[in-house]
């Protein structure tokens, strides 16, 4: 039998650089990047500044590491266990799931090809694609190729529908943008596009064009 | 015979839209995006405010429709009469050298699937892959990912290498993203991948992007 444990409260513990990222993500999801400050950080840890900057240099590095860590959660999470091209697709689909749940992830990606998380998402395609077959200058190409296709299409997809709150507000933006681009062209090809434009779903749409890069690559393979 | 022919001066033409739009183009391409003022405008036409304000409504519309202008240049400049692969590439090769050339359109094109110049681009690019044979949800979707691949390969370069303002500034650009990316991580495929950016060629990296595109469009149609 022990006897009873003293602990030391909680909050006495070290500030980690992990706490430290993980309170960032929670404030970016709250309140968004302009309220990401290093002033709102202490207040929200309870600590002081040269705390916060013993970690990170400021709010540059804050956003980089944020980004990084929600990231590395989406693509640890996906199995890798399956075959190499549904492992493409599942990678591809859970970093937008990722930026649909924390749309600032889709401004950060769009920043900076030399931070982490941009690595991150490369060597996880790469890697899927090497098991594809691929390699040498064409793995240099088609992996450029595709995450420059996820983080287009992450970055337009915050910037456009997914800047509405909601549903209503999605299908809003959608019926003025379709508005805007049959307006000054009755080119059928435009009012087909339109058409479509009215009733696609996002998701779907990213994940046809991951496929049609797939079987391009399959193609330039033999 | 007639006689000598009074003009008034040219500065006394009616002030157009057009000419607004072009002198926010040289303003851009000289000073970039942050010196474009309406005040900076007014100096730079000999005019008032009153004049511009009657064309644009402010900085925002001077942005799309400065690259608006860039992009109908580009577009009107490529020739149609080829086959149609050929021509998706010299659409793309078009819109990524004038990214390369004026590179505030980059940045511009990425912010506003809403705006005229995303519009031409889809427009342009619809159409050849109507004249490949590809047609209805297939356009859309294919019309799509490679809007939003060109769209995100030219921010992508305009925040990474294109930020440079020189050969050598690229090419330091490119070692230190190697550096970065090999520092932490020693699988061979990070190491490999690292070997590729040093040497790699932007623009053909780029087209050969769009290659692997078409081959996959060419594969989903049959």
């Amino acid at each position: 039998m022990t006897g009873p444990v003293t602990r030391s409260p909680r909050r006495s513990d070290a500030l980690s650089r992990k706490r430290i990222v993980a309170a960032a993500i929670e404030i970016l999801d709250l309140v968004g990047e302009g309220e990401l400050t290093v002033r709102g950080l202490t207040a929200h840890l309870a600590t002081g500044r040269g705390a916060i900057y013993h970690h990170v240099s400021g709010k540059d590095e804050l956003l980089s590491a944020a980004a990084d860590e929600v990231v590395a959660q989406v693509l640890t999470g996906v199995p890798t266990d399956q075959e190499a091209e549904a492992g493409v697709r599942a990678l591809a689909l859970g970093i937008f799931d990722a930026i649909d749940a924390h749309p600032w992830v889709g401004t950060q990606l769009s920043r900076e090809p030399l931070q982490p998380a941009v690595l991150r998402i490369w060597t996880s395609i790469g890697t899927q694609l090497q098991r594809l077959g691929v390699d040498g200058r064409t793995l240099s190409d088609a992996g450029s190729a595709l995450v420059s296709y996820v983080l287009g299409s992450a970055a337009q997809y915050v910037t456009g529908p997914r800047s509405a709150s909601d549903e209503a507000g999605r299908q809003a933006y959608l019926d003025k943008l379709a508005l805007a681009w049959t307006e000054h062209d009755p080119d059928p090809l435009v009012t087909g596009a339109a058409a479509q434009l009215r009733e696609h779903d996002d998701r779907q749409q990213f994940l046809a064009g991951v496929d049609i890069f797939l079987a391009g690559v399959r193609r330039r393979d033999r």
